[in-house]
């Protein structure tokens, strides 16, 4: 292991201790330096009982897999722990750490380096004190990844994953504070201090609502989604896991391994002219979407995201298909490959890229339509959407859809990533931090039958007078099924109508019919129905069916998974009904 | 049209009077001769009120519609028939018609037959008795194919759709006796009356459970079904639309046609030896498995399915693809063609065989898998399943998966037959007979993810001294998706654990894991579970995902459709918990 890979990432686990206090708060005598905020939210009270402290979960095993599913991709974490917290005030957070006069010893840098293991214990500084969390190490969601920012400076991850930016973060780091460092060593530590990683990230549309600033995640406001057959780029919703990497399109290579014969490097520009240009209109869904109906039921953890983590874009590039014919792909391949692998450019500080796989079979197929796409609704692709070459997998849920590609790799295993192997599963809802096994479920790559309303809002107020109301939204479903019927009801589902589906904007052609399998793209629905004459309030339900004609399920709790993925019940909205003589 | 083509079917149209009164029960004063045993029925009292008749559907269109979608496979229409009867007893019945005496006229059958149309009026004989129907043929849920059996013998027609073997189909006919047949003619009706088409049917096996005996539809007993992996042919589900035809495997040929080069005609032998055999294991589901589900919440049309329609089986057979190329398919042939269909030997008194189609690319993949089997768990095909030659399409409803194939023929629409244009649909819970469009959904190819409990069945009683409680059942999906996951509920869906899958049968290897896509094949899945320590009954939930982590709905109502297809909500079985001190 490198230096730099030795640090890294203390900042997760927090997110654990912060949010699931209660399992982990148990007698532990043996245990020193309690964190005293912690205590106090548990018990209630104002006493900071040393002897309270969060345990280690029971089994060393689900302790992996939680951590593992903790770290469930930056952003996910982040969301977690800005759970409460509006995104634009993470980075706000300032805590007078030193505050604190302390008659602590002071330590030199060096002697901070030399504290890098559990033997040696494991020091951090932050902010010109020194902590010794040694004892914490253990308890951090993170597991013993928080060795990375041993021996160093807390603040380059913590620029880079910005939920330690809050208060009760501080609070429990104070209290492992052994001392302060020294002062021309703090001085030298903010002359090297890292710039922020996503101060180029691109500058974003304000009507996004972002549910993480850093890395970048955001959603358009419903009844605008819904307003365009193919979203305009600009409000499609943006899902970063890391921040956003500047890539040179002249000097950008993109490189092809596991074929026989070598690998295969290409430019932007062989891209572009070696293979046939494709265009393929295609609905990308986030895994997480809608779950914040999940977390209505039982806190899960992820990105509370509404019900437009959905967009619909027109990709052209070239095809994978081609693109690995050209690398060599042939019969003999199929023998032992299964997976295609694909690396993004984007890094987190141990260099670690984002990554994961798809089936070879969805790669090669000439129905997959699996692109390597430069362009996004005509235009070359935004910073956000992968710039400049992402692959869009139809069908198949977002977190696939590797952006800032860098590596494609033909191989008999799925990608190692985290994000292919430890999140983007689904569970029962059995299943808890305690006992989930990542191993027991496939990676979800296409998505179930899903649709929402996005006209009315939940809580929206109609009169009377108008005597009818127009309900709107979106429907899709993973692996090229096409939706054929979405019923709507007003009265939560006891009588339903059919609603129109449209496949285009309205007032122009639609889409040309897709041949079976291989659609890709949303269909917008709409319905005009009376108002029931007696009705105060209606609760608008929507429910979409498919070609293989699976239907969504009725209600989230049966459907509810501690990621919070795979939200696909039937969506309700809740509307008033006005009498007013206006 | 053949004279033979104009007799047919007078049978059908009665069902649909016969269970949908209401609707059609209005004044309409015109009418002359009423049934009398159905105004009985449905005024509940004991006078025949000559003015009251059951009306035309208020739509033309609609009416054709709701003909179309009863006709349904004759099968369909013999159990909404046979609804409140045992399938044993519909033979049986024998109403002594001519018991009536009458002084009506008595008519040549040189007479009879000149009435073959609206015009000159549309006179039948049964049993020796002249009938005009001139009025019912537009009340007949069958339509005017009620015309077939203008000018002749209802006996032929009746010999086939044992659904009319009924008292009260006879008493309806009986409102419209004009006369007597003469007494030499009745003597030539005896001479030359057609010979039971269901007598070469097979014998079957006793422990299958009837719901229809011509044509012989059955299922196993659950508790027996999911015993075996792979289902024994001789409890495997049987669902046949017509009498299994007799075939001379030495004078059987395949006919292939619709493509360049003319058309291509092989022998079972060419089958067997011009191309590779492949086996494959797959799951045969009927569309309307568990449609007693549905039934019990509103009633529909078709066969009273229980959970067993559903079976697995190892099949062998040529490729259809394999044979396709055989025959001249190119890349030329997909710019035009979309479909093939197939034809069966199994056929009507029309002369009309069985007939549907499946989409082309499911036909050309690699990874259809789809056979022309003419092997059944390693023997020839039982001629309930097809014999000779079937076609298998793994992970499609089973109506595609034509037997004793005749015909196949690639093309550029779907097969024009009923069982493809206008039964095997599903439609939204608000359609009905009145407003049903057959063309406004498509075809069922791949079925919905599914899955029910076979053990403990719904009314049982376990012991609490056992301490805990098994439940089995099966689970599959179409489209080769895989089912990942079985949860099972003792409390009718509030809290869920997980059941064990399995791919073979106990103590013996399972079956290899299949390539992405191509799961045919059903799991079984088991779960030991402790009695709850108070439950004094238990709500048995079970809920199967797949790999593209479709979920079954929660409730059978939001899914309903008028033909009962496509049932596929969580299944329930409640089970008493017995206190006892033995």
């Amino acid at each position: 292991m490198t230096h730099k890979k030795i640090n890294a990432m203390l900042l997760f686990r927090c997110c654990r201790c912060l949010t699931q206090f209660a399992p982990f708060l148990t007698q532990r005598p043996q245990a020193s330096a309690a964190p005293a905020w912690y205590a106090i939210r548990l018990v209630g009270g104002g006493s900071s009982n040393r002897d309270q402290r969060w345990e280690y979960p029971r089994h060393g095993r689900s302790w992996t897999q939680a951590v593992a599913g903790l770290l469930a991709g930056t952003g996910a974490v982040l969301a977690y722990g800005l759970h409460h917290h509006k995104a634009e005030e993470a980075n706000a957070v300032s805590v007078p750490v030193k505050a604190k006069t302390s008659q602590l010893p002071i330590f030199s840098q060096e002697e901070v380096t030399k504290h890098r293991t559990l033997q040696d214990g494991v020091w951090v500084t932050y902010d010109g004190a020194v902590y010794d969390i040694t004892e914490f190490v253990a308890m951090h969601p993170g597991g013993d990844k928080i060795l990375l920012a041993a021996g160093g400076a807390l603040e380059p991850f913590w620029a880079l994953y910005a939920v330690h930016n809050q208060e009760h973060v501080l609070n429990i780091l104070s209290e492992y504070k052994v001392g302060e460092l020294r002062a021309e060593d703090q001085k030298q530590q903010h002359s090297v201090a890292s710039s922020d990683p996503y101060s180029s990230d691109p500058e974003r549309h304000p009507v996004l609502r972002v549910n993480s600033l850093k890395p970048f995640n955001a959603e358009p406001p419903p009844e605008i989604l819904s307003d365009s057959y193919v979203t305009p780029s600009a409000i499609f919703f943006k899902r970063n896991h890391l921040p956003v990497p500047q890539v040179d399109p002249a000097s950008y290579e993109l490189h092809v391994d596991g074929l026989p014969g070598g690998g295969l490097k290409l430019s932007l520009e062989d891209l572009k002219n070696r293979f046939p240009k494709h265009t393929v209109t295609a609905t990308l869904q986030c895994a997480g979407n809608r779950r914040s109906e999940m977390n209505a039921v039982k806190q899960v953890k992820g990105l509370n995201w509404g019900i437009a983590a959905i967009s619909n874009a027109k990709w052209a590039g070239a095809r994978l298909r081609d693109v690995l014919l050209e690398a060599g792909y042939g019969p003999d391949v199929a023998l032992w490959a299964h997976h295609v692998q694909f690396e993004g450019l984007d890094k987190d500080v141990t260099e670690t890229t984002y990554g994961a796989s798809i089936p070879l079979n969805k790669a090669m197929s000439e129905e997959g339509d699996v692109l390597l796409a430069y362009e996004m609704n005509g235009e070359p692709l935004p910073a956000d959407h992968g710039f400049p070459v992402r692959v869009v997998v139809p069908g198949t849920v977002g977190a696939r859809n590797v952006k800032w590609l860098s590596k494609i790799t033909v191989s008999a295993d799925e990608s190692a990533s985290h994000w292919q192997q430890n999140d983007y599963k689904g569970f029962s809802p059995a299943t808890d931090w305690d006992t989930v096994n990542f191993k027991s479920a496939p990676a979800i790559q296409e998505l179930p039958v899903q649709s929402a309303i996005t006209v009315p809002a939940n809580g929206a107020v109609v009169s009377r007078a108008d005597e009818e109301v127009t309900v709107k939204g979106y429907a899709w479903s993973g692996g090229g099924r096409e939706v054929v019927r979405v019923d709507v009801s007003l009265d939560g589902g006891k009588t339903w109508q059919v609603a129109q589906l449209r496949s285009g904007d309205r007032g122009q052609a639609p889409e040309p019919s897709p041949p079976p399998g291989r659609a890709w793209a949303w269909k917008l629905w709409e319905l005009t129905a009376p108002l029931p004459p007696e009705a105060q309030q209606l609760e608008i339900v929507c429910k979409a069916v498919d070609n293989s004609y699976n239907m969504q399920p009725d209600t989230v709790a049966p459907i509810w998974n501690l990621r919070g993925v795979l939200s696909n019940a039937w969506h309700r909205v809740k509307v008033t009904v006005r009498d007013d003589e206006d």
